[in-house]
């Protein structure tokens, strides 16, 4: 047994080497790379994704992992775990044929290009032969997985593990209507000023500062550090490697700020997995909802707090002087406005599940038997009229906005408002269990947060189901209200807390 | 035939794509990677490694290349010497078995790091046991290349095709006491002032003026890049990915924009050579002593003149206003003060190849059967005195100041010095043909430069062999007394033009 094990991670070993490589080859291709090299690193990345394809699926690692799954019992519990999770993975990429993920592959890769073209030509008729196609390859895709499963919930597992549309759907449904009322009493403000335009934005300066608030934060950059790109994301490139990266192209310290800070939420979860998983598959943040949690509540609960920025004004101050003349009040509205807008991730707490809402409920329609595709557009603009009362004044603000249809996502929008609703309920906990949070936030003590999520999410990897994971830390199933009072709390008075 | 030599650039392309990644694993552990992902991507690199050595070493590829070199006159000439090419690295390969490779490589990896604690630590001892395992290594690696050669023949033919023992010494010999006449009549400088050490220094902004520089001279950055590093180097990812990279730690901005100068003139040859090359084997510079002509060209004959920094001294005080103060003539005599000193990467143009003509004629007696390697740090101090009149006062300055011996390089200190050499040669037929050459340059116009050295050095990639390139550009076979005359005419007089 004990051979066999150390086979099974001496394998995995082997695909964290090459997925490692692959993913520096992403990451670079956003932060480094000169543009003319566009084809050979696809060509690159490509080649290294067959090739871990291809050890993933080999009768080797797929009889070893068969082999040892009958034996769970025999193992430890990190072994039995991670087997047990590897087995999950194999039992779908096995049911897949090599013809079939690579007509899918190249669906989707065509899907991307064409989805861009069409946002930038605000041309929906651009796109839509490909949705079509991906719409169908995914159907067909659910159907070799899972034929006896729901197509949504096949797809919902893929990230979120054990999770239904039923479920979702009895979150979803009150969560809706709470946000609309919700809404509809919160002072909105259509004309909020740019506090920080005149600052003289400098991206060199913006870097520095966001390197000094991750590090205050806990970022630890003997095993992390910062890239800049286009669109802000964390990558896992190994445990000892985690990048955060963010964008500065827009000029804007608000949104540099916002972002490096949501990204920090992702980066602590993967840079504080305890090192015991490091050799196994549970060396990483057990779902996109939970991961998104962390994200979410560092950005939002935190970030978005007087007491925060309290802190963190003088660093701005260093680098941008200009900036001395303004008020955390200023700030804090700043980062808290709420105003119906067009664009999901430019979107305030408060309207923001709903642009989530929206897509899930689209999603279900896409995948009905009689959906005509012809209809996308005016399905989308008829629910931004009912859940936002606006309808976009043009396509690449509507439908088209969004790059996650292109690349096969379906199903995974819903894990962008789960991860808020983690967030409330942590939160919720957290701030029981902290009540002096606020003046350690504002004196810049940071270890209480730090502590408390390592010691009850981030150290666990994916060693816990995310279902048990949050009924183990907060004592209940997921229950949206308490991201409800939260935003009730934060908006209904006008925010200055 | 078509078929074949098609297989033969598809099984190279492979072989690119591995090794581009590989390249790409190294460059960003010198620019990007966190300290603790050390190990993890050292087992990266090594499987990448190990993948490329298996493909390169594979049957199919060896009989394939076999079989092609058989019936080379069927070949257009590219494809020709393209075939030549690989057959010539591949006969030397196979002769290794994968037992001496990796044996050798863990020497190697080992030693270096030996190396590291020996210089920091000032221990000749802590390195001696590792060189000597290097020193036996190195002579049974040229016994199974080639047991009829002279061992320093088998080892410079590594670095620079068909380049022999005789030919080096029949060159560096008169140089050498051409150069230590020339030191004793050139003023020297004992006490140079560090005119920018009052700037303010700040590493954006000099990589700033570093990124405007090369642009201006003409480095592409659709297909190439500028990395922050600790130690300047050039690497090349793919013919469309070219990185310059530079190093802005030790705060001496002189040191810093004459490194970039450098690095350019590699990535210039690298990013300039003909298309039709992307596929074969010939698309890099053709030789290390080419190479460093390059680099070396830009930097001393072109970036240490007068001509250079009347045209940049404007963009230096856009970033650094207490700048302008500086006279072009204080920043020449910055850049040109001669001064015999310890440190090989630190010497001017005068004495440094004294220290390659050192290390040249040491590495011959380290091959010898009776040679002790005891007397090494003697022996070097020896040289010292002997060339430049100095001993070094601490054994990190000298025998151990190198990292190459430690990579198993010996034989490539050589390239350097024939570098220097085909610069002045080259340079001596390009400013006869360009008269004008210093207007040109101190007006801005950097296109009579680029456009002759990418006509008859640059886009010939490795089509030519170095011995001919050299013949047909200069019209002659190397020799020294170019360089000589440069040297003379631009020291002798005090430098200011």
């Amino acid at each position: 047994m004990n051979t066999k094990i150390e086979k099974y991670y001496s394998l995995l070993k082997e695909q964290k080497l090459i997925k490692g490589s692959s993913g520096l080859l992403s990451w670079d291709q956003e932060a480094v790379m000169p543009e003319k090299n566009v084809e050979f690193r696809a060509d690159q990345i490509s080649y290294l994704n067959t090739l871990l394809h291809s050890k993933r699926t080999s009768t080797e690692f797929i009889n070893l992992v068969e082999d040892l799954s009958g034996k769970v019992d025999n193992l430890d519990p990190i072994d039995k775990r991670s087997v047990e999770n590897t087995k999950r993975d194999i039992d779908k990429v096995k049911k897949l044929s090599q013809n079939f993920v690579e007509t899918f592959s190249k669906a989707k890769s065509v899907a991307q290009s064409a989805w861009r073209k069409a946002k930038e030509g605000n041309d929906f008729s651009l796109f839509k032969p490909h949705l079509q196609t991906i719409i169908d390859l995914t159907k067909q895709y659910a159907e070799l997985i899972n034929p006896n499963k729901p197509t949504y919930d096949v797809l919902l597992d893929d990230f979120e593990e054990d999770l239904t549309t039923e479920e979702v759907s009895n979150i979803f449904t009150p969560l809706k209507d709470e946000l609309i009322t919700l809404l509809a009493n919160v002072k909105q403000d259509e004309d909020h000023p740019n506090i920080f335009k005149n600052i003289d934005f400098n991206a060199d300066k913006a870097e520095h500062v966001v390197r000094e608030l991750v590090s205050k934060i806990g970022f630890d950059f003997t095993s992390g550090a910062l890239g800049r790109v286009h669109h802000p994301f964390e990558t896992s490139l190994s445990p000892y490697d985690i990048r955060i990266n963010q964008s500065y192209y827009h000029k804007d310290l608000a949104q540099t700020l916002t972002g490096a800070i949501h990204e920090l939420g992702h980066g602590l979860y993967e840079q504080n997995i305890d090192e015991k998983y490091f050799k196994t598959s549970l060396n990483q943040g057990v779902s996109l909802g939970v991961h998104e949690s962390q994200s979410r509540l560092l950005e939002n609960m935190i970030g978005r707090s007087k007491a925060f920025w309290d802190y963190f004004k003088p660093l701005i101050h260093t680098y941008f002087p200009k900036a001395k003349d303004i008020s955390t009040e200023e700030i804090i509205h700043q980062l808290t406005f709420v105003q119906p807008s067009f664009i999901r991730i430019e979107a305030d707490e408060v309207t923001y599940n709903l642009h989530i809402i929206l897509r899930f409920e689209i999603e279900q329609e896409m995948l009905k038997p009689d959906f005509n595709i012809d209809d996308l557009p005016e399905i989308w603009n008829a629910k931004m009229q009912d859940f936002l009362g606006i309808i976009p004044p043009e396509i690449s603000k509507g439908c088209l906005q969004d790059v996650h249809w292109s690349l096969g996502a379906i199903g995974y929008f819903p894990t962008y408002s789960l991860g808020n609703l983690i967030a409330g309920q942590l939160w919720n906990v957290f701030t029981k269990q902290n009540p002096d949070y606020n003046s350690n936030i504002s004196s810049g003590d940071f270890s209480f947060y730090f502590n408390w999520f390592k010691e009850n999410i981030w150290q666990h990897g994916s060693f816990y189901k995310a279902k048990d994971l949050i009924k183990h830390v907060t004592g209940e199933e997921l229950d949206s209200k308490y991201l409800v009072a939260y935003l009730k709390d934060k908006y209904l008075q006008n925010y200055t807390k």
